[in-house]
């Protein structure tokens, strides 16, 4: 069967779009919690003020600023959250090589109340991606939940890594970018249309050794600030 | 408590956005029936190949091209879904004045294998406005899940039918646009945060009157082309 949500009794989630440069960013909460601790994945420095007035609108307490990897194409949204709620902490993988205040490592679990992320290496778009994935235990969201960054988009390009294809199937894909206006996919449904994956070997190294991918609107503006996230906010 | 997502076991769910108009596409499926039966909800004319792709490759078998109004900011995909599967049959409300194979009267259940929507007048934006409302019963997916067109944006505007706020209050919001880049939002959290339902009566009375709305950009073309979705197929 295809699903297409997740079902918990703790979990407030919301997928939030930023439109210039197409990026998802993710409001994930334990919302049973008495502190409702909350986290957001992939936050865009445009849209800021945006998700921290939801997340105050829904009463919760933002804990973590976290990124899938070193953007390219957006400023991430880490320093500016970090000089509005002080208290908020960035994170991002070790590997990326950027500057947080936390950093993971595949295996590591990054808790939030009662619910957790699971870190995975998914190198391949930069050194440093890594995906991340709602726990796997009886109290935790079903199906499964991957915030993916770049690793992989939905029946599309993206340089896909295979590590993201050990999860079960039904787990649900979530993107940090959508062209196509599609929100979410499953394991299973990329295994079997995605076209970088149904391709055998020789003819996928073609394809990634001529993507020609367009050097992205605005990695030199994007890079530089990025690698910084955690501590832009002492720099302004 | 604020929930983000309905949990069903039969309902498949996905939400499909067109970036030049910003309208959602909704796509619903009884995927625990045999025969996987599925409806479109405000489907554009230029993300029809991604929607009945997505529908071929998750199994699908659409019946129904829904449409919540006639809309003035993009044309319907219905007219053209006919052309490509002639046994699906558009709907829309009778008193849209527009043509289609079935037309839906406020009270009316729109079943979809085991699965229902029901239909409500939600006047206002036009005269044939409803808003699709998933089934009040038990084995519908909980909470309930409302599509509400134009009726109501999120946190926004819109020309706010105040019907909608007679469901429960964690019926989920599902607009036909978003600008902002929200996915959903529910009655209670729209109940306390809309501008327009947290102003008194006069005051809500002259936002109203002095809303000075931009005349819609393909409102030339796409209303009389909407007022034939039906028959679009026939006439090309
Ligand atoms: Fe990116
Ligand atoms: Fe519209």
């Amino acid at each position: 069967a295809s699903f297409s949500s997740s079902s918990s009794s703790k979990l407030l989630f919301r997928q939030l779009f930023e439109k210039d440069s197409s990026t998802y960013t993710y409001l994930l909460a334990d919302a049973s919690h008495p502190e409702k601790p909350a986290l957001l994945i992939d936050p865009v420095d445009r849209t800021v003020d945006r998700d921290l007035s939801l997340i105050e609108q829904l009463g919760l307490k933002l804990v973590y600023a976290m990124n899938t990897h070193v953007h390219a194409d957006h400023v991430t949204g880490t320093g500016l959250i970090k000089s509005k709620v002080p208290y908020v902490k960035s994170v991002i993988s070790k590997a990326s090589g950027a500057s947080a205040d936390f950093y993971v490592e595949p295996g590591d679990k990054i808790h939030f109340g009662d619910l957790f992320l699971e870190v995975r290496a998914t190198p391949g778009h930069t050194l440093g991606c890594v995906t991340y994935v709602t726990g796997d235990a009886p109290d935790q969201p079903q199906p499964r939940m991957a915030f993916t960054g770049d690793t992989l988009l939905i029946r599309g390009c993206g340089r896909t890594d295979f590590q993201i294809f050990t999860l079960p199937k039904s787990t649900l894909i979530y993107p940090a970018h959508d062209y196509k206006g599609f929100t979410v996919s499953s394991v299973g449904e990329e295994l079997q249309y995605n076209p970088r994956l149904t391709k055998d070997e020789e003819t996928f190294k073609n394809i990634m050794a001529n993507l020609n991918l367009p050097y992205p609107k605005m990695i030199d503006e994007a890079v530089p600030s990025n690698m910084v996230c955690g501590i832009q906010s002492k720099a302004s």
